[in-house]
């Protein structure tokens, strides 16, 4: 209980993630980074290297959000049973001696564990299956909302794991966000984003579509906006997420598609969750064709802007 | 000033549409159905068939709903110069003498003409052409909101045409609609409406892509159409019409896709969509795999059924 | 028998089929565009302007290639059953006097009629009814080959009407082309050439994709193109009409993809081929999407040149 | 020099193969099932199973033919450094200190190594590498002709790794096949194949979208398959593979698509080449949308039948 809470990963989520969590808990950050460090001490956070990160700490809560699955099970798992989950419950180098939280040896710390990071299905799964042999309590817990819901606290959490651990971990996601949902067991909280953002990867384009087509017929871009917003087309990127440009002043769309959420991101996300597809044997006829749009479109050097910029491609601006 | 309002088409929105209008307008009803008239009837209407429509009763304002452009056109335009935009204008057997107003000759009656059917913009153009050379003033007005929004005096009208006439009209549309937009002039209810059924059409099948997705990897249909709902994935499917059966229990889905709105129908919108977009020269992509994807459907038996039964398309429910 | 062949149309296919047909017919040229004519003259053919046709000469047969369906209409059809086909049949003004050959009223001329223009079925079928009503022998005889297969007298012809009828108009085609197909009855020449020319756009795509995909993986395009050509993955377009640049040193590709197929043209067949697959109810998912991507690559401005410039969509050459 | 030739793998492929081969040359067989060694006895074979492998043995070559690339990878990589590349060159226990032909110790046998298997390039390339390490000379050399082709000795070899240990290899893969094809370096065979097949995947849907839209408009698809055989529409299918039932008496299209080419293995090579494509940033939208196909197809219990039955797929059968 000296410790309070680590949080690994002092990225562009990570650190406004943090920096709300701080206003509530005692709190040490991680980042390999020196520059990242810098930019959370300049917050006013206790910023240490990862190799700084003390497993006897008796921490409450260790939360990580890093860019990837590697990434993720680089830091928890390790290559050789000295990951920190092992690190943490005191199992490393017992190998996978300890079978469930009963025969986990001491705690050296606590053992709430919760990783934001987008890191699919497989990967998740894979980890709390680890976080279970060491007696850790285990959460994936991705979120959606982006780096301004992360600024505003206003993220949703999309959890998967036990509902009592969630009950646990829920006084740190309020300090962070809005909206929490238990999806299901292990692995369901990445499932549940990988749905979502599939079918946010199709809203964007079926939009995009809709605008180009109307545009090219007469009708005013922000009047149509409007109609189909109050209609039966009506959905998330019409109401906070306009691709067309001067529509919504404040959009990605009229700040020439700067920041956001990058297509580099969405169609990461959207590779996740066609691996998915493949693997259930599930169709998705109109995700895949999105995703392969995506894709010719990050091929077209737009990586870089905000996913939104998919209208260029469908209205053909070209390529940057 | 005599007779009020003339409404064509008893159909299954025009019906519920009249009876709407009836609580504030004196009307008259048309149709060629017997069986629709004596229905139009038991609701208190007074029915005739179109035959017995008289052209010189000074209606204020006349209004169609009716299946397709072929009937819309058959019925306005005629096919000599006969249909019931020139004989309510007195230019019948004038051919095109009357051009514009002013020259409209003496006005017989109202010249407040909305159709609500859904025609496609090119259709709707050409019989705003007509209707400009008459000296009627004509709206295409096509609805959202299906059958229960017509039951419910909550449609959407999407009005092309110009502004003021559709002033003149909104006392009318206020009687069946909770919305009223302007979309733009002559053809531009047509052209919003495709817009909107086209993105409609692709919300409809990642939708039901991302719950089929959900469900294959342990998800709970329920849960995740809440968390996306909620999230970036939120869309009008998910607020209103959700396809997985049993999620929403007064759903089409959770009744066998009985009733609401066809296979059929949504279909026949994507092609007139489809055919803009061809005629326009605008990649339409998402929504042409759609289109394709509800043809399909249609043919393995599932015209009649309602359209979130794409829902068995996209899971593999197999031919009905 | 005096005036043998009229031959209407000296467009870049026209001209060189008539002068092959010239080798062994007596022939007259019709075209309204001057320039048109001076090449044909040039050729050494008689060139006329279409007014100066004489229906009355006695025409052995009359041939037609024009650039579309609205061409091929207004000149057999016209508006007012004043088309060449109710005047060589003599019954321009009889309007659907003559019902069928032996009513026809007096033959003028020669009643064999072929057009070898791309026109879709519908469109044919439309002629080829009204030429029944005249007592005219029609068939719809698109071709295949390109100019270069009409220069070399090479083309396919995909012949729909009688099968003695073909056989009439045999000696004729074998002066202009290699291969003649009996498809079928009225319109099944235009119907054979959409299926034909619908599964080559998904071809010349499907090609693109793989030597795209094996380039980026190391492969030199020229090998894998040799090793699919003589394994399952063999095609025409490998045969013949390799897109990679360099591959073939007389293929489009190697000349900047000029003259050629243009990608017009072939989005013009494809649309015809989605509005017969529509029409029919047949599902072309592949077919489909290949239009989509024609469109937008038409729309980046390759609408001028070699449809095998498709690679450069798939492999993201950028916009012209 | 003692033993000859091993094969391992007497599928249903590796079998025919190796009859093949053992007309020209000293052969021991290995299967670690029963069933298989017995066929291959009753063939005439020597078979083994795999523990009895003799890595001693002074082999002149070694070749396999397995489902996958774990398969392969069990086999010759083993976990722990003791596959039968590592036992071959008398580095098991060794790890990786043998770095090249130069170091790689003692030759205990012949070091001619070619796997037959469909793996994917990327497993591919990691099998050469250990292969390098060991100081075996690898081929990646995936098939194409199935089991008739294997059965016929016609098979076509596609090949990567050195071209002058192609040479040596080529005596045995004449004995088995009519072409051989060097695509490239090491993986290079396998990337040819994926591009092939993937092609493969898109002539197939392409074909049966055409077939499927010219019967529905009264054309004979026999009579349609020949016409667009013998013009630009001409690929493999049409020419070996009809899919319309009876249109050739020999396809399996004809035999209620009974064997053939499984719509399971055509889905599994169109996924590896999907992965392919994702990891080296290639669009491929018509290859990705056939693979969508070919997995609606496959849940809708079509997996075991012949993958021409896309035929049903596209023209609704409906489920089996």
């Amino acid at each position: 209980m000296k410790n309070g809470v680590a949080f690994f990963g002092m990225g562009n989520m990570g650190l406004p993630m943090a920096k709300n969590l701080a206003g509530g808990f005692s709190l040490r950050v991680f980042d390999p980074s020196e520059s990242a460090r810098s930019r959370a001490a300049e917050a006013g956070l206790t910023a240490l290297a990862p190799r700084d990160f003390d497993a006897d700490g008796g921490w409450d809560a260790i939360f990580t959000m890093l860019p990837d699955a590697r990434a993720v099970e680089d830091l928890l798992l390790g290559q050789n049973g000295d990951g920190i989950l092992h690190r943490v419950a005191g199992t490393d180098g017992g190998g996978r001696g300890g079978r469930g939280k009963g025969e986990g040896g001491r705690r050296k710390g606590g053992s709430l564990f919760a990783d934001f990071s987008t890191t699919g299905a497989e990967s998740a799964r894979r980890v709390a299956g680890v976080a279970g042999l060491c007696g850790v309590e285990f959460l994936d817990a991705p979120v959606s909302g982006g780096v301004a819901g992360a600024a505003l606290g206003k993220l949703s959490f999309m959890a998967g794991g036990a509902a009592e651990v969630l009950e646990r971990a829920r006084p740190y996601l309020e300090r962070m966000g809005g909206a929490i949902f238990h999806a299901g067991p292990a692995g369901s909280g990445q499932a549940a984003k990988m749905c979502n953002n599939m079918l946010l990867s199709t809203l964007m384009i079926g939009t995009c579509e809709a605008l180009a087509l109307g545009a090219a017929n007469g009708l005013d871009a922000g009047v149509l906006s409007e109609i189909m917003r109050r209609s039966s087309g009506g959905n998330w990127v019409l109401e906070v997420y306009n691709p067309w440009p001067g529509v919504k002043p404040d959009s990605a769309a009229s700040r020439g598609y700067a920041g956001g959420f990058l297509v580099d991101l969405m169609l990461k996300d959207s590779d996740l969750a066609m691996e998915m597809a493949r693997a259930s044997g599930v169709a998705t006829p109109l995700g895949s064709l999105a995703n392969q749009i995506y894709r010719m479109h990050q091929r077209d050097g737009w990586g870089r802007k905000d996913f939104s910029s998919a209208l260029e491609f469908i209205r053909g601006g070209g390529g940057r």
